[in-house]
């Protein structure tokens, strides 16, 4: 094992961090699709969404244009509190595949919401804050996302309600305390706060909730409450531009020691992961400077890129939300109870969409087992306990990893690791006793899915 | 809020990384009492040690001279996987305060572990792979140690063997399942597979076990299994030396900003990171270069620094360890449930023990509703959640930043802060519910319990 000049972990200093995230809209030849009005099929400009989300996101969310958007100075002071996040060369991995390939990876575990989605929680808060706001709503399902907004907002002391469906609520009672800890008020969903709470406990009464219920209530409780906002951890434009800071830091790092990619592989569930550690390279890319392979990884229980349609679809399975374009599986699509929660979207972010279908990245779909056998053989070599959803870019890394061994290639592979497995450690224990099932959905049944993806007035 | 040049993290590069640790005891005029066997009252030499630990680390323990140990490369290049740890700047705590004091804490729960363990686990697991030992034994019960040991030995591709304490076994069926990640066999104690165990069942067989009774197995089984050796995770010598890298990355760090701290705080169960972080601080200030006031806390329900008696005691519950001399509640007391599991030790490190009485160090006590108040307090502004166990440390340096606000005195404070409290959200979810209750024992109590310290042959 050579150890080169290259360390375990490259850290930025706190100047080279990035001053602006990176807007890959702004590059690309074909703008993702705007979203729609379900009702009327009309493009939603910034009056119709003024009521539910806040302005300027708002405008982040539209603007396809402009290409730096400056990160203001107090989200970048909180960002120093846990960012630049390591880029980490994986030595112990590659001597353990005994590969010639060069793997590194970005790891955004370090933080107390245990994943990448505090990058975009305090942007969020900040926003809301500027805009007077008392507080902002949001739905959680395993709950790594509430627990992001939780800390952000304790930062800047506003209001975070979060609903939470009540099966996780219930069977992951640790995740909820984490919450608490930083202030919010955590709801099991369905609730009575709300008229689509009652509704649903009155049809369903031992319901124990679902996401797309969940979200309903959170864009309820915004909308009806004065001085709120409802805001969401991914699939959204702003999301995706917010988690642009994972491949300006990535493209950083390397580009200190000189290192370009060969491969870059991230977990796709909405895309607000992957879309931010692609943003960077997929701009070169864009505009023809460079060219890399870009690989999506999905559950094969919840394919959306390698077996959904490119349609517009409802962004929430309780079909309160606009439509948008992209990779979908259908709205009613329930996928299977995959343990990689961040992943079970029927949906994807509608900028990936756009480019997977301009071809301009890939996408593997790999079975949950394999994923578990790839995230225990990484833990024991390099030590982080990865969650699942990360886990499905670590199988696919060491597939790539091992394919140079065969061929002798010196490939230089970059992934993400989003994220730490402390709360999933049910998915493992099931792992560990040969209790884990793997579930691929039939064609057929995803066709029954397909049949029911929304009539748009004014196309098709 | 003046940001000055100190960044938000003092990372140190990997090649200022130290390549020693250092060992304090040979800066002590007074050294700690040597270990003692209980049935003949003398001390024990690396003869009598070496059936249950692995040779380098009994030459270690018994090292009272040697200043500088150099650290093996491989355990170095195990070290670049998680370290150096950040020394962070807690600007944001210090705001909130409004303390015109500066606030330094050395942040160790940056590795899959949760905390500091980790530093004296790959040590150790590294010289039983040196003297080629198949495997280990170890004891655990909060689970911190085990994890930490079994991630040592899964880099190291050696056998780990934890016995767990049944009830923690039971109930904290996570960490059980990052150890098993790990590769590591966890059974519950008391367990059938030691003559001990069998004995205590059949004596107590609805036991929940207890960690008197999980030590004792754990040395049994590295006493009659060929190829294993016992291992500890804090109390000893060793441990405290393999810990030293945290007080000399601390130093390393303050020393490239020109920053002298006036108080170090610590929390103290064992000692071994107390031990480790106060090391070459207390170096300096035992050969007279430099002066600083060093605080152990410790909790209001085991107090042994702060009500404890300065004497031979047995190092476990079960009374089959070797007698150490050190501040001690007797090896009888049954600490109530705190929630800080790392910190229900009767005893103490022999090495702290010996400072404290000679008027080096202070300790105060303080009770778990505070300590709480202050972890909350903390994670919402500087976003770490810590562990029970460091929020001991948070507590005092709160305080103290308080009373400088009071003074209007600048000092620099640092503390330790040892790791995460993922695993502990039981004790948050009480905290948050009013449930927290604090427990100091009473003065007949613990004299109840200094009545049976053991009478040692040759001595009093």
């Amino acid at each position: 094992m050579t150890f080169e000049k290259i360390p375990y972990k490259i850290y930025l200093s706190e100047q080279e961090m990035p001053k602006a995230w990176y807007n890959v809209r702004a590059d690309m030849k074909t703008k993702p699709a705007p979203l729609l009005n379900p009702g009327t099929g009309e493009a939603m400009g910034f009056e119709d969404l003024r009521p539910v989300f806040c302005n300027e996101l708002i405008c982040q969310e539209l603007d396809n244009d402009t290409r730096e958007i400056p990160i203001p100075a107090e989200i970048r002071d909180f960002y120093k509190m846990y960012r630049p996040s390591p880029l980490v060369r994986a030595y112990c991995l590659e001597e353990k595949l005994q590969t010639p390939a060069k793997i590194y990876y970005k790891f955004e575990g370090n933080n107390t919401s245990g994943s990448h989605k505090l990058n975009s929680a305090i942007a969020q808060a900040y926003y809301a804050k500027q805009q007077g706001l008392k507080g902002v709503t949001t739905e959680t399902g395993a709950g790594q996302w509430g627990t992001a907004l939780s800390m952000a907002c304790a930062y800047l002391g506003l209001d975070c309600k979060v609903y939470m469906v009540k099966v996780s609520y219930e069977q992951k009672p640790f995740r909820r305390e984490v919450m608490r800890t930083y202030g919010a008020a955590v709801t099991p969903s369905p609730s009575m706060e709300t008229e689509i709470g009652k509704k649903i406990l009155q049809e369903h009464p031992g319901t124990t909730g679902s996401l797309g219920c969940a979200i309903s209530e959170a864009v309820e409780a915004a909308a009806t409450n004065p001085g709120y906002r409802y805001v969401l951890g991914s699939v959204l434009n702003q999301v995706l531009l917010h988690q642009s800071i994972i491949g300006l830091e990535t493209k950083a790092a390397l580009d200190k020691y000189g290192v370009v990619p060969d491969i870059i592989i991230g977990c796709a569930g909405g895309g607000s992961n992957l879309g931010g550690l692609i943003s960077p390279f997929m701009g070169e890319k864009l505009r023809g400077e460079k060219d890399y392979r870009i690989i999506a990884v999905e559950p094969a229980s919840c394919p959306s890129f390698t077996r959904g349609r490119f349609a517009y679809d409802f962004c929430d399975t309780g079909m309160v939300c606009p439509l948008a374009k992209m990779y979908t599986l259908g709205s009613g699509f329930i996928p299977s109870a995959n343990h990689a929660g961040g992943l079970r979207y029927h949906g994807m972010s509608p900028v990936l969409s756009q480019l997977y279908h301009d071809g301009y990245m890939e996408a593997v779909s790999v079975e949950q087992t394999k994923v578990f056998e790839a995230a225990e053989a990484f833990a024991r070599v390099e030590g982080i306990l990865p969650a699942p959803e990360s886990s499905h870019a670590i199988r696919v890394a060491i597939d790539e990893a091992i394919k140079c061994k065969e061929t002798g290639e010196e490939k230089t592979i970059v992934f993400g690791l989003t994220g730490t497995g402390y709360f999933d450690m049910v998915a493992y224990e099931k792992f560990h006793n040969g209790e884990m099932t793997d579930y691929i959905p039939t064609d057929a049944e995803l066709q029954q899915s397909f049949d029911k993806l929304p009539q748009v007035p004014g196309l098709d």
